[in-house]
């Protein structure tokens, strides 16, 4: 592993493990519900996930944020995407005013949503509700160079991390992360490809619609990136310097940060995965601590899901990012959450357990 | 098809299929929303279908009811479960008390439970809480002769249809099914087995977890009740009344019932989904107004959905019943109509469509 900042050394480090023991002490907790061992399936292992990495028994909603990190991407020069750079801005404005689906997804499970402006290409000052941690404004061309600078890169992940510190002191206790930049599902798959080492045509797919022809120019323009520029698949920093996005970069942070605070942190969709490749790159416990939500439409998701080992927990064709699967996703865990700690017990509830006559079975 | 009873007949005549130019009129509303067109995915679909079978915009949160139908079965006493007929009683008073996770994960999405009693073996009296609608004291043993007579299952449908025509007067407009009585994993194969043509070996699983030894011998019992009855695929109350259930019978009615009150119910796991064959075959016009939850970790339960044409929206391995998994997936349909009523129209937020560059795609 090639150099990073001691920031973030020092957050890498202070990641432990997630405790199998922790893990046994909840499934002992879920086998004295009245319900048959194991019957409520994957909502049991996510709210055992839940209770191990965080070593306590939660409240029934924990205190959640959602981060929306936006970013443009130099590369969308390239006609990789079916929306001009300015419609990143005006999302913004829309998470700001609380019209866009991340807004609705996140009332429902009574979560803050946390706009960062980590480098859009646009000055939109610093409005009410945003924050910024502008990197600079939107990447460059991958196609003529490093899409950003190697500080650069350090800073936005230190930017990241710092943003769960914020969040972790004010209680935040779960945390789900979006994202919102015109061409990142570009950038996305440029890491995913080199992270994965898949062939670029593998992992590249219609991002918010492009047509077949508009598809096979965005394959061309990643492998182009990819050449150019040479990234280090022993070295994530380099990776995310050379084709990657100031708001990935954040993700990255998040991700570190958020193992370190010991909060889960729900993954979204196709760019937040290629942000969890990165981040289990640089450390890898911090895979424990991530809870994927769903797998999108994009092919090159199921394929970094696959590389990490992960089964997300959602199936619905989603692909609008911003962090709306993984509101999804926080919903399904706080039913786990409320099973956990709302249902009776066999003995309190005065219902017999399995028969005798298959002592074996339960 | 063969006869039913007037009642149930006036039901079936009264469902009209589900317009194709209402669910163009919400697809319509769906488009005019900040999102790439369709990113959302089968979130969309599911709020279409809502809003298309209720032929309205809906609040935020229509009127939600789970109704959770119980009774035993004869078939119990040839040891196919786990567990003993007196544990469907047990778990029926924890629900009257709140202590299972039907009544936690209804909380969750703000639903009414409804405990009925359609034939519990035990007489439970009429304790508060619980809608006592018996058929009988538990069916009769389906390997020494029909679960139950032709009128008793005439008359467990009837009672599910008027469960549903009273939650429909007082405001009701989202159903919710699920289901409690030990053995009716069983009675459920024996319906499947029928009613799809598949052997019973490749439509039976563990249920609520028997091991291998004893779902050989669930496997030979549910082929004994079948050959002892030979039910007529084609009668769908024959199949019903020869090898099914009390429960089951009221499940089938409200699926009948809910259809013909244009109001959606959405199934649960194996047990909802053998009456859902059994509806779809008395009443074809009756799939539209279901909505498929989730697939479980019951074999034929993914036979009994593809029968149907059914995708369910959740895959988490869960084999509880009770409508457990309904619960989850109504939780996904306010989600969807929280984003069809409240989000931001690119007119209204001021955010560009699809470029011109791209016509044809948006």
């Amino acid at each position: 592993m090639s150099q990073t900042s001691p920031f973030i050394q020092e957050t890498i480090a202070a990641i432990q493990p997630v405790s199998p023991e922790g893990v046994r002490r909840v499934e002992v907790l879920w086998d004295r519900l009245t319900k048959p061992q194991g019957s409520l399936g994957r909502l049991e292992s996510l709210g055992t996930q839940y209770v191990a990495i965080t070593q306590s028994l939660p409240p029934q909603n924990p205190d959640a944020m959602m981060f929306v990190l936006a970013a443009d991407h130099g590369v969308a020069r390239e006609g990789v995407s079916a929306y001009p750079s300015s419609v990143t801005a005006q999302m913004v404005k829309n998470f700001l005013q609380g019209g866009a689906a991340i807004n609705v997804l996140a009332r429902q499970i009574g979560a803050q949503v946390r706009v960062v402006d980590m480098g859009v290409q646009e000055d939109m000052g610093a409005p009410p509700g945003l924050w910024v941690r502008k990197v600079g404004s939107g990447t460059c061309n991958m196609c003529d160079g490093p899409a950003m600078s190697r500080e650069q890169a350090v800073q936005s992940v230190e930017a990241g991390i710092r943003l769960v510190r914020e969040a972790y002191a004010d209680g935040i206790r779960l945390i789900g992360i979006g994202e919102m930049g015109i061409g990142n599902t570009t950038v996305s798959s440029a890491i995913t490809a080199v992270m994965t080492r898949h062939p670029v045509a593998d992992v590249t797919g219609k991002g918010t619609g492009v047509d077949a022809v508009q598809l096979a120019n965005k394959i061309q323009v990643i492998e182009r990136g990819i050449q150019r520029n040479t990234p280090d698949v022993h070295d994530p920093l380099d990776v995310l310097a050379k084709v990657g996005g100031f708001e990935i970069g954040g993700l990255v942070g998040i991700l570190l940060g958020g193992a370190a605070c010991r909060v889960p942190v729900v993954l979204d969709g196709f760019i937040t995965g290629a942000a969890a490749l990165l981040a289990v790159a640089l450390a890898p416990h911090c895979h424990g601590y991530m809870i994927p939500s769903h797998v999108s439409a994009e092919p090159g998701h199921h394929l970094a899901m696959d590389s990490l080992g992960f089964h997300p927990l959602l199936d619905l064709d989603l692909r609008l990012g911003e962090g709306t699967g993984a509101c999804l996703a926080i919903g399904l865990l706080q039913s786990s959450l409320a099973c956990l700690t709302q249902m009776a017990t066999f003995e309190s509830a005065g219902v017999d357990e399995a028969v005798g006559l298959f002592p074996d079975m339960v």
